[in-house]
């Protein structure tokens, strides 16, 4: 993989390993950022580490998620939020700014630098060059308290691009594409390289929405190159001076290439309840629709929102259906109320919600009950809208706002003569509701300010060499974090409380496990493929540690969910030979000798009497981690103070 | 009160009775006007009542109170009230388009109607001349089922004004100020009735502001004349033809007077808990600020925004805090626009919410723990923000712009320069958010649509002539609806539901009323002065009669909670001693003879073996309604089908 954007970056930020394919290696980092729903848990972590300031280049604390604000505990997380970045020395992007993402590609993301935030869709950033993964929020603590970050060397696709886009196709459906082609376990181990000449016919937000998406093919990250239309993109945030050129090399080596010809890139809609079930729209246009809601980190740009209001001008959103818009950042509805386009969507009567995460994440605007919501975003997971029996369709905004003006699911192309619109070349540059970093002198007197909800962190104990306990739960394929922890108003707001969120641990799919596992004190997790995928999300690892759930054991793991089971040390085993999965049952009696972790590892089924072959993918630090009860443990014994 | 705009009104609507101070009549309802916090109950009893179109000469259901939507609660609701509005013939006012009163007074308010709504904040329309009186949602379904509306014609009180506001002084401040003299509960049984010189140099929704905030006076209605102010602000919004001049003799009689020169009114503010504690700004300027939230159809029209963005043009909303601003309508949000003021207002870093009540009812931006909000709405009811510990203020526009600025509460003055302003005389118009009624017979075709939260209304049975059961609670003074049943983003998604909303009654006050009331099958309710002012809510006589309550036995009650408790047939009495109040005690075993209601009414303290004098100031029919278990009952065995 010589000479692809990925060897450029990662060779000039490996602190240790070999830069080999499935190694691990350890990775400086430059940047950080954290939104609110993970953040305050990441800072939490953060203090328990014990040193006074942060040492990465430039750490970001944002608010996005929890924004509704239904009682005192958001409020208080969003206080204690800015309290911590003033203490420890972090830009604090306040409430209603935007969603983190929108507004880290604004104003902060730099090609070439390596980024990790505590949220998946982190690789947006990839749209502008940097090398952005989604990470646990105590990976972030302990990047910020200057160490490295650890991870399996990934392989490179090349995702060879040619072409142009048609009207009213555009990045949201080739991103579809890509998961029509791979699915949401086809990137596992890798990055998405986005190469060839069809990726100058986008914009720098077109390509944040692909690797934004992106991370629902479980990869490391996506990331396009830095070239003359990023350095156009950074002009015109007034950041020219922070863009550097990263181009892959002629002959660039990709362990795998996947070729998409733009022009043949038609709309494309994910169907429930998966981001990879994806169709043609023109397949099934026609479905009644209840709900369209347009934003979300992966398309909430001013073109997206530009597009959407061109087309929907002088009509009148469907009155068989509601139509949302949460726009992306301050500085997208800054341009969009200049442009007079925030006047088209508001007489279109379309509702303006704030510059939220919002609807993405459960956090309001429910559909209906048996709703179908048409939605700009990069998931569709069961419940995840905050109704349990609607059904959320994935499209681009070109499909939505046809589907909002028509009442049922509309290819877009059906719409006529596509609008015409010209993007800014200056952007409206206004940073004033992002605080910057206090001196060291300034940020010592600060006092973090807590709510009765935030709760201290649980002690981990170090693992003992045998685990023994019940098989709690057996779950099949693709359990989502949303599954394990679910979001949405009514828990996203517990997030700041381990003993609080553990209650709702599987509340959708087996609503007595927090009992069981209370009562057994403890036990087994068994799981198909791709346990973990979708969110980064610790609580669905830190819960089930606070119950005592000692090991995970699946055909396979989704990457961040299995480094957060590490972090909080829980043991993620995988069955030597997947057909296992048949020979376990919940209410099984296991013991797991683990030893020190770099042996053997024997599962025994008591209650079958069996031995099953169980193996993992640990490295040493990994097992030592683990036998330390987790990374909080690791860290503190490691840091120079 | 010869001559004076309330008996002009009055005059032309009375169907029955004597237009005398304290006597019932029966007035005759040309519009009616829900909301949907209170309106799908309002529709469920329509359709209990089962005629096949409403009888009024214009009916809206809006939506504006239930629009987070953190589950399918609040958007089956909508579409609920979207499908019965279709099939009776009434106007939709689509969620987004803006709040009730705003919009009602933009697009349908007309002088010298009548006007009855399920929100208690209804007056508002007496701003342009319409008499307009908050009530259960159950008295509007009747109307709309074509039958009068009862109450005791009122006393009138003028309240003269002289002179014109000073810079940074306004119409709240006024309200403010009638209400820092004459408190929460000095207009019950009266309609203030603005007149006066003064009252030239308010503008309609000035003038709105001010009778939509009477309402916390616990007064019948407020009302302003219907004079050249009111024909400009009609014909800015295209509907000059509704107009008609009302305004009083010059020689009108009037119960009493209150003179306010308002030259002389200065910035007020209302204290927590209660909006008539009111005390004026420069006494507590200074104190630290944590939220400041503008909006609530008290404070969110054109020209409290327009100055709100003036002011704060250029500056940013102090750290110290956060800034909300919830418009009134798409009116004024596509003038915000079109003005260039909503750009100061993002600029500035507000939190734009959508156009609807949000935190005024507490639904969403609570305040932090202990948290400072200055609000510039028209209720300050403990734990009402949503957060049970927080303090709210009630202020001006101007003193909140001026409190975002400084981060501490400000009074406007010191703010320098008074921003130049002109208000537009031509309203943009859009109706394209509220669909018209269907003509007959494409409305008989439409399906009302349910939710599984839609729960059909408990049947009500005859009263018995001997009440008997424990006294389940005893209450202070000035117990709101808000005590009685909270509202708040977590309970008012069950206003569609009896059963599961019941199990929040006295929620803040008494945690185990619910379960003590079903066990013990009922009792009576013991409280203080003014019991239930407040909100319209039916919920507050709904629950407790689902719950078994047969009597409320108080010092005195607020007019609007009186009307549903008959209205559900739970009988209010109240002692004839005040001081009868000390004998009972919770738990104490009481019998009431109630006989056919007209004859003395009897209360036996089993328990202390006394007897207590107790009365009540029924009319007739209210106690053929009660007699009959309610008004419904009553409707049904009277309604011509």
């Amino acid at each position: 993989m010589a000479g692809t954007i990925t060897e450029k970056i990662l060779k000039k930020h490996i602190a240790e390993g070999i830069p080999k394919a499935g190694e691990e290696v350890a990775i400086i980092i430059d940047h950080t950022l954290t939104q609110d729903a993970t953040g305050t848990m990441a800072y939490l972590q953060f203090e328990v580490i014990g040193i006074n300031r942060i040492k990465t280049e430039l750490s970001v604390s944002f608010v996005d998620h929890n924004t509704l604000q239904t009682d005192f505990k958001n409020p208080d997380d969003h206080r204690y939020l800015q309290t911590v970045a003033a203490k420890y020395g972090l830009y604090f992007s306040r409430p209603g700014n935007g969603i983190c993402h929108q507004v880290f590609l604004e104003r902060f993301a730099c090609p070439g630098k390596t980024l990790i935030g505590s949220d998946s869709h982190t690789p947006t950033a990839g749209g502008i060059g940097s090398f952005a993964i989604g990470a646990g929020g105590l990976d972030v603590a302990v990047s910020m308290a200057g160490e490295t970050f650890k991870l399996k060397y990934p392989k490179v696709v090349g995702v060879k691009l040619s072409g142009k886009l048609q009207e009213w196709v555009s990045a949201k459906d080739v991103i579809l594409e890509v998961l029509r082609r791979i699915n949401v376990n086809g990137g596992v181990g890798k990055v998405l390289e986005y190469c060839g000449d069809g990726v100058k016919n986008l914009s720098v937000p077109d390509r944040a929405t692909i690797t934004n998406m992106g991370t629902e093919t479980g990869c490391t990250t996506s990331i396009f190159p830095s070239d003359e239309i990023t350095r156009e993109f950074l002009k015109g945030q007034g950041r020219e001076n922070q863009w550097v050129e990263i181009i892959p090399d002629e002959n660039a080596d990709y362990d795998e290439i996947i070729e998409i010809n733009l022009n043949e890139v038609e709309p494309m809609v994910a169907l429930p309840h998966s981001p990879g079930n994806v169709k043609k729209v023109a397949e099934i246009a026609g479905l009644k629709v209840d709900q369209v809601s347009i934003g979300s980190c992966t398309n909430s740009s001013l073109r997206d929102l530009i597009i959407v209001a061109k087309a929907i001008k002088g009509k009148t959103v469907s009155e068989n259906l509601h139509m949302t818009i949460s726009a992306g950042s301050r500085q997208v509805v800054e341009h969009l109320i200049e442009s007079g386009d925030m006047k088209h969507l508001v007489n279109a009567g379309a509702r303006m919600l704030e510059n939220t995460c919002g609807p993405c994440i459960g956090m309001g605007s429910a559909p209906c009950s048996k709703g179908i919501s048409v939605r700009t975003f990069n998931r569709n997971f069961e419940g995840r809208s905050g109704t349990k029996d609607a059904k959320t369709y994935l499209v681009s905004p070109e499909t939505a706002v046809a589907t909002a003006i028509t009442g049922v699911l509309t290819d877009p192309r059906t719409l006529g003569k596509y609008p015409e619109f010209e993007m800014p070349h200056k952007f409206i540059v206004n940073d004033n509701m992002i605080i910057k970093p206090l001196p060291l002198e300034k940020a010592k007197k600060v006092q973090v300010q807590f709510g009765p909800n935030i709760a201290p962190l649980p002690d981990f104990f170090p693992l003992e060499d045998e685990l023994s306990g019940e098989a709690l739960i057996k779950l099949q394929d693709n359990i989502t974090t949303d599954h394990i922890m679910p979001a949405g108003a009514k828990i996203l707001p517990l997030r700041s409380n381990v003993p609080e969120i553990s209650k709702h641990i599987f509340e959708a799919v087996d609503s007595n496990f927090y009992e069981r596992a209370k009562e057994k004190n403890g036990g087994f997790i068994v799981a198909g493929d791709n346990y973990g995928q979708g969110s980064s999300r610790e609580h669905a690892a830190l819960a089930p540690k606070y119950l005592g759930v000692k090991a995970v054991i699946v055909k396979s793991f989704a990457r961040i969910h299995l480094a957060n089971l590490i972090n909080f040390g829980i043991v993620p085993l995988t069955f030597k030979n997947p057909e296992d999965y048949e020979k376990i049952d919940v209410g099984d009696e296991l013991i797991i000798t683990i030893g020190d972790l770099m042996g053997k590892i024997i599962l025994k089924n008591v209650t079958k009497n069996i031995e099953i072959q169980v193996t993992h993918a640990l490295s040493e630090s990994d097992a030592e981690i683990l036998k330390m009860g987790g990374k909080l443990s690791w860290i503190k014994s490691k840091i120079k103070y």
